[in-house]
This record gives structure tokens, C-alpha cells and sequence, in this order.
């Protein structure tokens, strides 16, 4: 991969037709792009005054009775662009509008082809509404991990970063546009004005976003989705989480514009939301809304927390993005917060692995790992991070902060982790009996998982709840060694019976003899 | 107490002045009442065609610039009559709106003399939004409990129960309007129409209403709040839950005018809301907004679940009403309710003490109480059951069924939890340091518990979270057996220090001595 030099930038969304991106050769527009891929239109138009305000631009996608309207950005030095991600394939037509006669009026065709290799189409809520899946259908187990600043580092560090990625089981990555920690610090800012107090809101830097969609559009050809944080409460140089309103609406306009049409694109309203002294909840939930409301391609939204919730019952939020890791070392605590939102959780934050002494940074390997498979048990999800550097995150908080290597032992684990949830159940596993102290999680009557944590016992009562049993059912027992990644079939079948009231078991062997060590897990499929 | 036959109602009202309640005599109403008393005006008018329908009534009561306008209603027998509580002291004015002659343009004045005895006036939700106290600022620290169908049962019963509670620490009761079980049938029905097929949703009965609002002027004398059920799921036979919108507007307006004005009135929209198939959680939330319009004296609303949780952010609702045991096995999990929803926390239903071979009614007293403690340093209330008969709620559950005698060991321990909370912070207990397992509540810097519940350690680290301490405080421990209700200081004072970036403790004794046995706590004041 060529480092990322201002031109490099250039260069680089040069050769992202690749993976999906059909931009404009030669002043043309293309013929056709993949389903879910990116369709750009550039046009000529006035450079003159401030074409961030003064210039309207957007341009109506139709297709078999389907039409979509999409708003263009300025790009800097005369140049504005379009992009859409058709959601069917076919031919699509466009037609621009614009208060500028240069760019106004201007139509074309093109065709949508289906999709190739990696390309699977956005990640939307399921039907169930409480997991996530591809556009085509393909479950999304998300593992996510955290690495903040990673995209505003040097070149040569997001090589690293990507390096990285490529090798570990992560297919989410919560990252910052705004960076909040910088070990390297990068030029350009965000907005023009060279000195950080004299920024203009009203004035972007289109060099800054591009270099930052690159890095997205790097994460999709990885297959990789970017949770992207749109504002943060940790920067005391710009107070960019401290803009007026109107201008928080033109940023995420813009935001909505440049980066939305990438399939891979989540938007994270804030990290620590609660923490940004200069908006409320109201103050998010407008902005929430505002985003539902103006983008085109409906990318997932959430918002983070530090020690207050957001509502995430709120009709915008389309997944809670959590911040509790005590809540993940027991499902029945995790549970809870899908009963009480009635949506898809993510435990985005649960503390990182690491030796810091500050509590949140100072997990085990073996605790972040189990807080996996408890989020897993509950029918939730969870994310990593690590903070191996010893050193506090405000200066460089390792992978978490600013990306790079990763030290620790946990992801090998995550990737074991994710073939067990490969080969578990469409659109993934729910708790089964949910309030009753069960640890199993699964689908009544084809497949049940139960974890013991550090719990150690050297046998277990193989009790399934009633749901979904009759009687006579056949299952197959393997036990799971989560942390020696190793799954040992216990040998034969269990043919299920009543128990009583609540439970089936097999009456010739209703316990399974097990190690008694930590770790473990008892995964039960139907024969 | 004189056994409540259908006279003995009309008698019992004609009494209760005692407590506060102002009614008409001779008709001419009361000149005074007390503050947070009932003030009854009687008011010949109308007894033709469909009273309950056909005539409006309403008045406006105003204090120094206060103005609560206070729906009527029909009584029977040409009689109708509007009730107010004063929120304030002094003299109140009032004056009747009708469209029927007799009844409009009557008016009157009356003074709210200062409360006494055992009125506190009604419980509100306090001001940091998690605790309940009386309108006069003495905390109501909620102990509760569940007879459902108690007010229903034979006037020799209804004694029994009111011995009970006298009895006991219980100070709120939740209590269906419709009665959901009957051991002893009891007429009359609470619409017209002598054949459970064949009522009429348009015309109350007042004798039905008028037994049940004499149960709560019991509860009120008692100094016991009654947490009336509207709705539930299990009348088979009117289907009372299945009325139109209409018909359940004019109940809850019949309601809000009958019953509303007693103090000790709180609004449970429903029981096991999500298993009343004839509503959905809008239709629920349109009702509860009703009341919530509707009640000019505000009484507290909830609504409770069974398997899944209505959105109790919802502005209407003052507080969750919740249904899940589980959740109070562990304060991190009954905490996450109050940080979910930001309102007062009532876990209404833990499953009952019993020894039934149904899950949820089959818990020990030692584990019961020990939901009430885990509740409690989460900053939560919980609430009692019992349904020790051995036979199935559906026939006769019990206290918890129809009421009468508590059979159960659980409640002596219940109100020597009450003399631990009555002896701690106002308004109440709040989890310290909420997310990060410490299992501690109180008030940093002031007051601090911690529960062990089934564990049995032989000694604990005296550690106490940074919130509040900067070192050199005193305190004193005491060691509290929550079942054999004893506490015990422990000698001398511990004096912190910082111990670490996120505890104090005292260097010279860092830890407690503990006697090795289950259902311990320690309590650690400041000196």
C-alpha cells in the first residue's frame, strides 16, 4: 500500500475502483458499479465566495419505481461530487439540481451490476431486531475492536493498522473523525484556518476528509466496517463538539454526503456523549434525528456513553453502543439491555486489555475474552481494546489510541470465538428462558450455549428449558475450550425427556463430566 | 372494624372523617378539611336516562392563585359528588360547572387545615428523580407487597388482611381494581348488568366502587399506600381488558374522579401489561398519558410487566413497576434499570415466598429478604409476596392471591429492614460507584452499605470508593444479620486514607472480621 502523502491520497482513491468504488475517469462519469458499491458523479462548478454555503447541489437516483435523493459536497478547487450505493441492481438514472447553472441539470445512466467477492451489501438490523446482517442476507458476527485515532496518524502507522486489521477476526472498528489522541500529530485540520482557534465551521477541509475516506474505504476492502464518532468530548484545542447548531447540521450534511455512500460506513453521534458539556440529550437526539433524516443510504446509528445512557428507544437510534463492562461479565446483566430497548447491543466499550493502572485499562486477556462469550450467551455483542503500552491513553494509548500492533493475547481468541459464532445459528444466538439464570443462550431446540466463565466445575447438569422440546429430540454435546481454542465432541447422543416443569434431559446421562478448569464452554446441537 | 356489608359501606364512609376524608353531611359540605384530606361536595341532579354519560361535571377549586379543575361523577341514586384534595393550607373557593342545571353554578368555601397525625400527604417522586418521599418531605422508603384480589374477598377477609397489614412494615399494596382471583365470590360487578356477558361499559356500578374505594380509605388510615391495578390480563369472563378506547377513557375518568383524590392513591395501569392481547404498547401509552392529563391531583403512574418491559421513559410514567426476580439477585443488575431510565426503580415482583412447584412461587423467606437487601444498595425497592398454600394462585394464592394471614417468615425480617432504611440517608439509598462491582450503597462520603447476601466470608476489606472521602474522616462499622435481625457495632473508629487511586481506607485496620454465615451486611457511618 503507498503511503499516504497529500497526493497519495489522491492516488489511493484512484485505485479503489477495485474494491467497489466507480469514480469519475476523464471528467466522465462511469457506466456501472456493483451493487452497494459507490457511484460518483464530479462536476465543474463556481469556486468562488464559500461553495460550502453558498452552493446547494443533489441529485435524484431513480430506478423501477425506487427514486432516491442525494446530496453532493464540495470537494475543494472548483470540483463537487455525488456519490450514491445503489441498493438494486439494474439501471439506474440521475439527474442533478443545483442552485449553481454549472451544476444543475446535469443526467445520466448507469447500470448496477450484482456484487462481487467480499462485497455483501450495508450491515441493516435484522428482522427479529436483534442482530445485524448484510444486505444479502449474510449474518454479521460482529466482533468490533477500538482504535480512536488511528486514522489521523502517519501513513506509516495506518499501514500498520491495516496490517493489523487483515490478520485479526475485527470486522468493526470504532474510530474517531476528529482525532482525540495524537502520537504523530498530522496536518490537515478538519476545517480551514491554520491556526486551531481561528477555525471556520462553515469552511471544510476537503483534504482532511479525504485522507479520512480513504482509510474507509481501505476498512471495506478489508471488509471491515467503520463505526465512525462524529464528534467526542476530549478536544480542548478546537471545541469541535461545541459548534452552533447550524453548524453541526452542515457537518453532518457533509459527513452524510462524502462518507455516507460507502457500504461499510455505522455513524456514532459521540463517543462519551454525556461528557459533552455543550450539547444535552435533546441536543443529541435533534442531531440523532437530523441524521435519520438526511441520509440517503439509512447507514446504523448509535451513541456511546460514559456514565449516563442515551434513550436508545429513541426512533433514530438503531442500535445501543454501550459503555459498561461489569454489565458483560454476567448475560443476565447484559441481557437486561435488550429486554429495556427492545434493539440490536453492542458493549462497544468494556474495558481494554491491559496493564495500566487505571481500572479500565487493566483487563486480562482472559477477562476480555470472557466478556465475549457472556455478551455472546445473551444475545449481544462486544468489542475489544487495548491499551499494552503502559502508558496513559492521553499520550498514546496503544492500539486503543492511535492503532499500530496489537500486543496482547485476546484477538487469536476473538478469532476462535467468531468461528464458533460462524457456525451457531441465523441471524445469531438469543438468551433462551431469559430471566431465569439459565447462561444458555442459543435457538430453542436446535442449539443451546452455555458458558462458565471462571467458574471451574467438573460436571454439569445437561438441562435444557422446555421451549421448542417435545421429547425424543436428539443432540450432541461438544465442549469448547475458549481459551485453548479447542472444541472436544463429548462422545454419543442425548435423547431428551421431560425433567419436570421446566426442563428436558436425557435420563441416562443427564450430567457431563467436565475438566474443572475455567473457560469452558457446553455447546448442545440437535442431531 | 365493622364487617363490610353493602350498609356497612355507606357506614364505614360516614366514619372515616376520622382520617381526613370531609365528606357532605347533611348535605351541606364540610367547612374544612385537612391538607392532603378529601374534601367531598354532594350535589342532588339528574337520575334519568344514562347519568354517567349524559351529564358533565366538573369544578374549580382556587387558593391564592392555584386553580385544579376536578372532574365529578355519578354516584347512583341521583347523586353525584366531586372530591379534591388541597395541595395547600388556607382557604380554598370552588364552584361547579354542569350541563345539567341542578348541578352547575353551586359554589362554596372551604380551609385545608395544617395535616396531622399520619398525613404526610401523598408520595411523590423526589427531586435527584430515584426515591419516593410524602409531600411534606418525610421519605417513603417503599416495603411492598401484593394482594391482588384482597378489596374483592368477603368483608371478614378484607378485616383480616387490614389486621395483617396493620402488623407488618408493608406501607404500599398493589391491588386490582377487577378482582383476578376468587376464592370467596363476591358481588356486585363493577358494571351494570347482572350477567357477566352482558354489562354495559357505559354504566358503573356504584356499589362496587364504592366497597373498593372504602378498602383504600382503610389502606389510608392505616398510612398505607394502595397501588391500584386498572387492567389485567386474566378476566376470562367480562373481558373488561378488551374495552373500547372510549369505554376506557370513561373508566379512567370515573377513576381519577372517584378514587383519585384519596393521598394514598398510586396508578398501575396494568399488570402484565404485554400479556393483554387486546392492547399494544401505544394503546397503553395513550391510557397512561390520559391519566396522566386527566388526574388533577397527579398521583404516581406505572405500569407492570410480565416478559417484556414497557419504555418507561415514557413522560407519563413516574416510576418502572418492574417484574423480573433475577434482577434483584445482584444490585449490578437491579442498577441498571435506574440508569436505563433514569426514574424511581420498583421491582413489584421478585416471584413469592412459597413452597408452590411453580418458579416463581417457590422462593424461600432467607432468599426473598435477600432481594429486598440486593434491591436496596442498588438504590431500588422491591416488593413481597407470598403464596404459601401449596395450591395454585388461580384457586386461592394465598396472601398474595386474596389476603388474610401471612404464613411466611419473611416479613419480620422485612421490618427490621425498614428500621435500617429509616435509620439511613435521605431520601434514600444510591448505588456507589455504580458500574464497577463494588456492591456498595449509600451516600459518598456519609453512609455506606454493603450486602453479602448468600456468600459467607470470614472477613471483608474495609474499602471505601473515592467519591466523598480526601482522608482523615472517621467512621464507625456495624455488622448487620439481616435474618436474625441483630446489629453489631464494631469497636472503635476506622480513619481513612487513600489507599489507592480509587479506594480509602483506614491502614491501621483494613479489613472486618466477619462471622462466616450467610445474609450479612455491613453499614460504615460517618462519625
Amino acid at each position: 500500500m503507498a503511503k499516504l502523502t497529500r497526493r497519495g491520497v489522491m492516488m489511493l482513491a484512484g485505485t479503489l475502483s477495485v474494491v467497489g468504488v466507480a469514480k469519475a475517469q476523464n471528467g466522465r462519469p462511469a457506466t456501472d458499479t456493483e451493487r452497494w458499491g459507490l457511484y460518483e458523479i464530479a462536476l465543474d462548478g463556481p469556486a468562488q465566495g464559500n461553495p460550502f454555503v453558498d452552493v446547494s447541489l443533489s441529485a435524484v437516483f431513480s430506478h423501477d419505481g425506487q427514486t432516491v435523493h442525494v446530496p453532493g459536497f464540495y470537494d475543494g478547487d472548483g470540483v463537487y461530487r455525488l456519490r450514491f450505493s445503489p441498493e438494486s441492481e439494474g439501471v439506474w438514472q440521475w439527474r442533478t439540481m443545483s442552485n449553481a447553472e454549472a451544476l444543475t441539470g446535469h443526467e445520466g445512466v448507469f447500470t448496477a451490476r450484482p456484487a462481487t467477492g467480499r462485497n455483501h451489501g450495508p450491515v441493516r438490523v435484522t428482522a427479529d431486531g436483534y442482530h445485524f446482517a448484510y444486505a444479502d442476507g449474510t449474518p454479521f458476527r460482529q466482533i468490533g475492536t477500538t482504535a480512536y485515532a488511528w486514522a489521523q496518524q502517519s501513513d506509516d502507522q495506518c499501514d500498520r493498522t491495516l496490517a493489523t486489521l487483515k490478520a485479526t477476526p475485527f470486522n468493526k472498528i470504532r474510530m474517531c473523525l476528529y482525532a482525540n489522541v495524537k502520537a504523530e500529530p498530522i496536518e490537515p485540520f478538519a476545517y480551514s484556518g491554520a491556526d486551531p482557534k481561528d477555525w471556520d465551521p462553515a469552511r471544510f477541509n476537503p483534504m482532511f476528509f479525504r485522507r479520512f475516506e480513504a482509510r474507509v474505504a481501505q476498512l471495506q476492502a478489508l471488509g471491515i466496517e467503520a463505526d465512525i464518532i462524529l464528534h467526542h468530548p476530549y478536544d480542548k484545542t478546537h471545541g469541535y463538539a461545541e459548534m452552533a447548531r447550524a453548524d453541526d447540521e452542515r457537518y453532518l450534511r457533509y459527513m452524510i454526503a462524502r462518507l455516507g455512500a460507502y457500504r461499510n460506513v455505522w455513524w456514532s453521534m459521540a463517543n462519551e456523549f454525556d461528557l459533552v458539556k455543550a450539547k444535552s440529550s435533546a441536543d443529541w437526539d435533534h442531531l440523532g434525528q437530523f441524521v435519520a433524516d438526511t441520509d440517503p443510504h439509512q447507514r446504523l446509528r448509535s451513541i456511546h456513553n460514559c456514565k449516563a445512557f442515551f434513550d436508545n428507544r429513541r426512533p433514530w437510534v438503531t442500535h445501543s453502543s454501550i459503555q459498561n463492562g461489569m454489565s458483560v461479565k454476567d448475560d443476565t446483566r447484559a441481557e437486561i439491555y435488550r429486554s429495556v430497548w427492545e434493539k440490536p447491543v453492542v458493549f462497544d466499550e468494556v474495558c481494554y486489555e491491559g496493564r495500566i493502572d487505571l481500572r479500565w485499562g487493566n483487563l486480562t486477556a482472559e477477562e476480555l475474552v470472557s466478556r465475549f462469550w457472556h455478551g455472546l450467551i445473551a444475545g449481544t455483542y462486544v468489542g475489544h481494546g487495548e491499551v499494552l503500552t503502559g502508558e496513559n491513553l492521553s499520550a498514546d494509548g496503544g492500539w486503543t489510541g492511535v492503532g499500530g500492533h496489537l500486543r496482547g493475547d485476546s484477538a487469536p481468541r476473538l478469532a476462535f470465538l467468531k468461528t464458533v459464532m460462524e457456525a451457531g445459528p441465523k441471524p445469531g444466538i438469543d438468551p433462551i428462558d431469559k430471566w431465569w439464570d439459565r447462561h444458555i443462550g442459543g435457538q430453542a431446540g436446535q442449539y443451546y450455549l452455555h458458558y462458565f466463565g471462571d467458574e471451574a466445575p467438573s460436571e454439569w447438569s445437561l438441562d435444557l428449558p422446555k421451549p421448542g422440546l417435545a421429547g425424543g429430540e436428539q443432540f450432541r454435546a461438544d465442549l469448547i475450550d475458549t481459551w485453548n481454542m479447542t472444541v472436544t465432541p463429548v462422545p454419543g447422543v442425548f435423547t431428551m425427556q421431560k425433567k419436570d416443569g421446566y426442563d428436558f434431559h436425557d435420563p441416562a446421562r443427564p450430567t457431563i463430566t467436565l475438566p474443572g478448569k475455567p473457560w469452558l464452554a457446553v455447546r448442545i446441537q440437535r442431531v
